[in-house]
């Protein structure tokens, strides 16, 4: 996530990191080449000239705008989701961790040094894994040594075999709520609080697999494409007629828009990669692990991540 | 689901799989076909010359695109709500049987070996059969060999009689919710909480009910389709006397997006069909079973499925 | 609730059942007429020529295009709220039945043929009657031989004496919920599950009520209806100059989809009635004593309501 | 709330209750005059042409849309939000009365002639008391005899003196639920069951305070306004070279519809005021009062209001 | 926030307060002496006539409706949003209220004067310090003076070390309901009852630092200013042929619109600000302290916060 000051003035046009216009420049030179050939052979195609006025590029506008509009917000409405989902994560391990601590009872307070024998720490520390976990999982990379240190070494290995590893940190405290209850260290009234909580982290973790899982149909994107495209790659057509030497400059800016447009909405609508325009998942993991540690007075918590050249991770 | 990284440059031009042109292919050549007669007859109809400036078409274009940009949401806006409704389905399965593995008490761990005797097996076998069984009323096919082994046979014999086969399944987890309260398996408040996530689960089921029993408006269908195909229709007499020769290939341009735009929504209105363009509802209820199998530490669990020739079904 | 296929080819144009056009025949028919008294004329009014070119409609339009888009979506989001408060009482009133046959202590199975002595029985059947009188309050007709099976006599005396027939029901299942908690046969756990669900039903009726009792705020649809009909009686003046006789055919056309969006948001809008362009509230509650009548092993369960000439009630 | 049918025909343009006409009469006929005076100087002011084609106006027209279509929604979707906040109060203050009246263990049944000293009837009379204290908040007047019998003197003398009047009385209530604990009239569960509903009673009434105190941001206001008086008072030099004497006549129609569209969002965007175009809270809290007494089987209940000259209050 | 009537008639024109005009005011006149310089030169660069024409803008303005409406939209919704999170924050604040003061069993009334050492003015003065937190953490400011009197002096020194105050307060909270459960003060159907409104405000501090740590993705704002800016400055060029003299005047109107629509955004679109564009956090704190103070009997209450100069802070 690109994180800077609005730019303003001149500036404005010299901003290259956090702008999308290195994902469009084939295209778009492609389109500018096309308008230069097409002022200077005056619109013209193999000696037989090509009229076109600037009548259909309205009329193909219309659809192109419903197009351009529906895909803009679908992808952007993903996105937010997808942060709001997080944001789920955050609060409800906050909430896991004040539920645990407050209402499993225990001798002695709840602290990191007590080790995962503790099974306070190990839930809290479970948690801190399940983010980990879930950031892997989403980004389709195996889980290291920044989940590690938080299982038990079974649960560990475990994890690793299973096809649903967020899945199954949460069926894992599951069996140790079992042994709460057990062990009277907590009621039915207060295994169902906390069981609820973990019923919503679940629903946090699935709804972030349904948005890596279903993208925007595909026709929608084919269409979009094949329109947006050929509508500039036309467009001179239309233009060299009355706007004669301006043709190129014109095309280009209005082929900027449209692909930048569409760039944006690619850039944003799987927003669980690790690009600058994807959700910092790292930032926000150890965010939870920076605040579930500290509820446990840990040692050692690293500090919160900083953007780096403008750039969280 | 089709499932495709998106096409770039001329490729774009020449894909097929995925694309909704064969859906739209007669109306549109019928519609170029017109736009070529048109062309070459200057317009006239019955030597009588049709005048139509391009002006009506900016006017009708208005309501048009009102009806395009409603009728384009609203049909996503179902596709994307039976996604989340299946997500729901999803993870309130996965968190039944994480309730039923932690809080219903049993001597020794469920397993799938122990067979359906085990009252949590039930439950959780139970869980994918109603994946499994909403999929199929849902889709209008019969239930088959994909759901029977998972629930007893007189169970698999009376839901097939049921007019509702997933509520039936839920009234059958009632019944053995009963089952645990009265042998002491669990207390009343263990009893309140799986029962509220059987009602999400009624929920979820009652919700694709929905989406498949009431479609869009069917006056909305009708005078869409009829003002586009008017406007397509009508759009060579309106173009021919500024465009000239470019008329036929123009009007085809627009019609293409136009009835394109309206294929997609036609697509992917009703998501619950077996077609490249629907939710892929095996994949989905095969996660679910490969999620709830692994809990149970089930032996042959089947793989996830992976997407044929693009396509996830 | 019309259901049919979508029609394709000239079909298309031949349809008349679910067509609203029947609505709007009166002033299309009248606008038809000025387009042709205006053409005659050739623009002029008492001899005196009006001058309006199209410029002035492109202006209108960006207004009339926000109100015509505002409306239609408000109209529609009315009859789709309306569809999920529907199906709120579908899914809420199935697990109302499986929370009372699983979680009521009772001696013997819950079966029909017990009567209204089993407080189980009596449940379910009031969850009948809920709906069927929900429907009646809704659609402003009185409770009749559809409801009456479903109540003890004095209850269904009672309640047609009450201004809200629907919560009069809903206060006599408290009242039962009283006699299992004094009867001993739930505990307050149970009792408090039972009560949200009681409160969700209470929540989905007086959802509808809300959507029944009030309107679209009438300015906006006398507004529209100035702007459009306005709009649509000018219009022939300031295409006449240009298109000539082609005008009455062009001002038709406009009108018809002006007209006819206006005629959709219309109907829909007030999603009660029992037109073929309302929710099949009869279809609807037959689907509830359907599943709840199953459910208690009803014996003469009438059928599912299908369409009848492409119409659900 | 104006409750009317829609009119149609001519009848349409001759309605002036319920039109929103006389809001906007000085600047429409401001406009007017503006109008017809630059038709008679041919768009000269001082003796100097203003050259202004129609083009910028649709260039303005882009922005112009962008902040009517968002000021419309916003405002309607305030309307619509206070609409569902006042249909929360209603059905949970109806789910109230139903939880007190069969979870209150009493001996007797909950008689309003038993008076303030029943707590049953404390909580049902103290609900409808709420509706009409919420009702007073927002609309700035004091609470009066509508409110006053339902209330023990002491507790409305106090709520006088409170500067949330609602809030207080839902810490009464609390103080009511702690005396029916101690008292051994209601458990744990059941007191956290009628907790949950205050709760949602104290939602309902903040979501209220929310809407009346945080208007649309003022600088939306100022640039919509500015923006769509610039755009009406300049448009006669825009038009008056190519419609000539029907300018005036154009130039009102198009202020009509922006003003009308402006002033229908103002009137909704505050939608507690007591004028018609705001929502009826008389009658809606006249409603909540009509079903609690029937609960409890009152005397002198009131009628429900009915709409006086098409206008429910 | 400016809390102001809605100014009318040529009053209009002379409001400064609560204007971003002086926001806009470089670019603006940056783009007034670029019209009148292109204008001056008849559109000529460097003695080389530059051939534009309006139909480019309007190609591109679709484009940059599609860009200014969405962002115009997104900004709004964050600041809704961020405003519904804080009326959250008030609602659950007095139910906390309401739940601690009938719930917890003591000895004696629970009022401010027995001081921080009754567990329930602990809790409810926490609840105070909890939402002037929030509002420091979110505006970047120091906890001062206003937090510091609700707070024990050992909580007030941890709080400032911790990395998240607000979720610090609510730990605090859950140690405190432990406490009451250890000395039986509440029993677990209680403590869960209030861990649920724990949660709630978890939630609502969770979704203010969503806001706040999440902008529009930058590529979006960039690509918006790029496009705007560019328009607004070739847009003498395009209209220079037409308009002649005009043209400075109406493209600075033009700009005036677009660069205006953009500010607006840019000031709501971060809503935690001290700004007069910002929500007014302070008279929320003040409102939740007056009315969380009254419940407890306080003295010394501070009076509810007016606007001052037409803004609320």
């Amino acid at each position: 996530m690109i994180i800077r000051d609005r730019p303003t003035g001149p500036h404005l046009f010299f901003i290259v990191k956090g702008s999308i216009l290195k994902r469009i420049l084939v295209p778009l030179a492609g389109n500018a080449l096309t308008a230069i050939l097409v002022t200077l052979a005056h619109g013209e195609l193999l000696n037989h000239k090509i009229v076109v006025t600037t009548a259909p590029f309205s009329l193909i506008g219309l659809a192109l705008a419903i197009f351009l509009g529906f895909r803009n917000s679908a992808a952007f409405d993903r996105y937010w989701e997808a942060r709001k989902l997080w944001g789920e994560l955050i609060h409800r391990s906050r909430s896991l961790s004040r539920q645990v601590l407050s209402m499993v009872q225990e001798n002695g307070p709840a602290l990191a040094s007590n080790g995962l024998a503790d099974v306070r720490v190990r839930f809290i520390y479970r948690a801190i894994a399940l983010a980990h976990a879930s950031r892997h999982y989403l980004r389709g990379t195996p889980p290291g040594p920044d989940t590690k240190p938080f299982l038990q070494p079974e649960e560990w290995e475990a994890m690793q075999k299973s096809t649903n590893p967020p899945d199954y940190l949460l069926q894992r405290m599951g069996t140790d709520l079992r042994l709460c209850l057990d062990t009277g260290r907590i009621d039915t009234n207060i295994a169902c609080g906390i069981d609820q909580t973990l019923s919503s982290l679940a629903a946090a973790v699935a709804g972030c697999e349904r948005i890596k899982g279903t993208p925007i149909p595909f026709p929608y994107a084919l269409l979009l494409h094949r329109t947006a495209y050929l509508y500039c790659f036309l467009l001179p057509f239309g233009l060299v007629d009355t706007l004669g030497a301006t043709t190129p400059f014109v095309v280009t800016f209005v082929a900027y828009t449209f692909f930048g447009l569409d760039a944006v909405g690619d850039a944003i609508e799987q927003p669980f990669g690790s690009g600058p325009d994807d959700l910092p998942l790292n930032a926000l993991c150890r965010h939870i692990e920076v605040n579930l540690r500290e509820a446990l007075v840990d040692t050692n918590i690293p500090p919160l991540l900083e953007p780096v050249d403008y750039c969280l991770n």
